[in-house]
């Protein structure tokens, strides 16, 4: 047989327990404030919106949390995830790297999102939920929780960004295929909806307002609750699967990373990639070189400040410490929809207070020009926030090539980008920017933050 | 461990030959004839349009047909491709039924194309050939080509119906990022396509004249051949590793099909996941029921006739001998843009010739209801043409409730809907009709059938 180019593991190896860093850290995480008080938040102030599991998750220094049995079965669809040994593209490249992708577009609804939403929908119906509220920008989330309520029988509502659910109609379509019910925001069915159109009926919307939408249905309705894909604790949790396969994978592979490249918008699939391996390292295991990618027109972890913020636009949600853009900073428009958020998940921005964590921010167009020549090479389209990562993987393939060195680079492809073919047509219709942010718009986002001593 | 849902093969387990059922015909299939001579087709007649390694798989009677190393290395990337065990589908229709789906969708173009457009792309660089020239409706095989061009160097020119061009940019698009050129067909880029336009500057074009004008590109510049997504018998050889591989799952699941479901267009799905079935059978092995599902508004295999016929409309290939419904015949509108083909393969319209096979004919609507109830209980959203297997296995499963029989049921999810979302969109907004085709029309395009003694 010719090199390998595909890992997988038996089902028998998938993971049973999802692994949690703040075991390993070696400070915790600064606590998140309740918004009326500023004081430390305690378990009942977030009942309203989430199961209780999910809250025990949240604050949790446990270093292994046991998966379910209902969610490990479904999980067994899809998972243990291929690790591809992207052969053809190392030749593309003439590099002497080695590199390896993990591939979470195999889920059904086609990015990483399902560990989660699989695993929140799961803790809801055990806890009698009967409904979940959530927001959606580029429609990832809305479509993987659309999926996760269809499995388990929990109406899943969500509310998409106005601009997203005029321009992508396909993905409210996936949702509505799923059986969710898709909004678009801001909504005439929420007070803090109603209030934003009052200002401006034509307003396109916000991930932020969404989730203030999102939030106040869930917590004015006892048999609703909320769900939210990535920057909290327990949402990054369910992605390190992710990376614990990869370990697992590796060792197959008779290899290790020297370098983990990961795409952050929220931090979810970040952390699911890299957290195990951070962990093994804090835990005296191998070095290993953690380069996060975020793009330049949303840079919250290399422009950011890191100060405690509101998650959402109404300022409904808890207040995390993190780096973060304002929570009423609007990015200019580009085409990773998934990467738009103004903050960063507060245990990223800890470690990259720690020095654990490099970050760096790109541009667009050199991102797509990465995913074109991932897919004439490996044949895979990714999806424009997967784009980030191939950039950031080729680019550490390229200095291989120039320092005449074999690194192995590891990163996550973390969906395909069948959704987002749009970008793609205007990627070669040259109708894409490297447009960043606007310095004022900034400037004013970040004089807004709560006045909160860290 | 809970009971399974999925049955992977190991790589080791990837079969390293194809099925060829020709070595076990009871009647060979009738031969080719000259369009010119109406005499059988010599291997040279088809020189100029293939490389001689496919013209050989075509008249082949070998049983098992070498996969050179290169095509395996490609597969190896996606296959052996999982057969899953439709739990959750069984639960949700209450039948007593053991559904299991082979799903091709894995692969990167997302359908089962790419296990022929790898084995055509590969031989075509052996043989010498620069540029290959295609043609497609939907989009599924033109992409899956322009994926394997991409892999093995070959410049690709995709003759796409015009009508689909205009529809689906997005599936276009996918072509480009690929690296192939798309043109819409009729074109002026043939002789056939120029005198096609001025007839009728507005044409819409069919596959029929999209074939004729990739042929023609083929046939008059001696570094291009041409290549055919389906119909033919090296196609079909290439697509027998699906049914291969599922044979040795059903080994690792201590099962066996009672029934395959198999959606037929030109054949080539039908035949990936029933020759090698079949095969076994006539050599002595399990009995199975073998059901070809097709669209009722392109209905060749229930109500064509079977004749010789050309394959184009520009009336430029070989004669085959196969259910057609006339190379004019244009069925009217709808989402299986991968069904719409006048004929069906030699091969499969032998087979139901020889009694071998039934076949059913399906409403769209129904197909994509049991297409949603799919999603919903699966998760994976299949393609159109996909969905008409879905119906016929969920037919078949339902009789299992009514007669209170558990049997086995076998379909191939041939390909995702990733690229289909107008055509949920328009089931959703009840804008699918459940038009059949023109009797007049059908008379008509029977009626100039070449006169060809059988």
């Amino acid at each position: 047989m010719t090199d390998r180019v595909k890992y997988l593991l038996d089902e028998t190896r998938l993971p049973t327990t999802w692994y949690n860093l703040a075991a390993d850290l070696p400070v915790p995480c600064p606590p998140p404030l309740h918004p009326g008080t500023l004081q430390p938040l305690g378990p009942d102030d977030l009942a309203p919106l989430f199961p209780m599991a999910l809250i025990q998750q949240e604050v949790s220094t446990d270093r292994e949390i046991e998966i379910p049995g209902p969610v490990r079965d479904v999980y067994r669809q899809w998972r243990p995830t291929p690790l591809f040994r992207a052969r053809r593209l190392e030749q593309a490249l003439q590099t002497p790297a080695r590199i390896y992708y993990k591939y979470e577009g195999v889920s059904p609804a086609g990015s990483h999102k399902p560990n989660t939403s699989v695993a929140q929908a799961y803790y809801n119906r055990e806890a009698g939920i009967r409904k979940i509220a959530t927001e959606t920008g580029a429609g990832q989330w809305g479509s993987s929780l659309a999926f996760a309520g269809a499995l388990f029988g929990i109406e899943v509502q969500v509310f998409m960004v106005r601009v997203s659910y005029d321009q992508k109609p396909y993905r409210r379509a996936l949702m509505e295929t799923y059986g969710a019910t898709c909004v678009p925001s801001p909504s005439p069915l929420t007070q803090y909806g109603r209030a934003v159109l009052a200002r401006d009926p034509e307003c396109k919307g916000s991930l932020g307002m969404a989730i203030s939408e999102a939030v106040e249905v869930a917590a004015s309705h006892p048999d609703t609750n909320y769900a939210l894909g990535s920057v909290l604790n327990h949402v990054l949790l369910h992605q390190t699967i992710i990376g614990m396969e990869a370990i697992d994978q590796f060792e197959t592979a008779d290899d290790y990373p020297d370098v983990i490249v990961g795409a952050t918008g929220g931090g979810s699939n970040f952390a699911g990639i890299t957290f195990p391996f951070i962990g093994a390292k804090l835990r005296g295991g191998p070095d290993v070189r953690i380069v996060a990618v975020e793009p330049a027109a949303c840079p919250s972890l290399t422009r950011g400040r890191y100060a405690y913020d509101f998650g959402d636009t109404g300022h409904m949600t808890p207040l995390t410490k993190m780096h973060t853009l304002g929570s009423t900073f609007m990015p200019p428009g580009f085409h990773a929809g998934g990467l738009r958020y103004h903050g960063m998940a507060p245990m990223v921005s800890h470690l990259r207070q720690l020095g654990l964590i490099e970050a760096r921010a790109l541009m667009q167009k050199a991102c797509f020009e990465a995913g074109v020549q991932f897919a004439r090479a490996e044949g895979i389209l990714p999806a424009p926030e997967a784009n980030h990562a191939v950039r950031g993987a080729i680019d550490e393939a390229i200095r291989c090539r120039e320092e005449g060195v074999s690194r192995a680079i590891l990163f996550n492809l973390c969906g395909h980008g069948h959704f987002d073919m749009q970008a793609y047509t205007d990627y070669f219709a040259d109708k894409l920017t490297d447009q960043t942010y606007d310095e004022s718009e900034l400037a004013m986002a970040l004089a807004g933050l709560p006045s909160v001593g860290s």
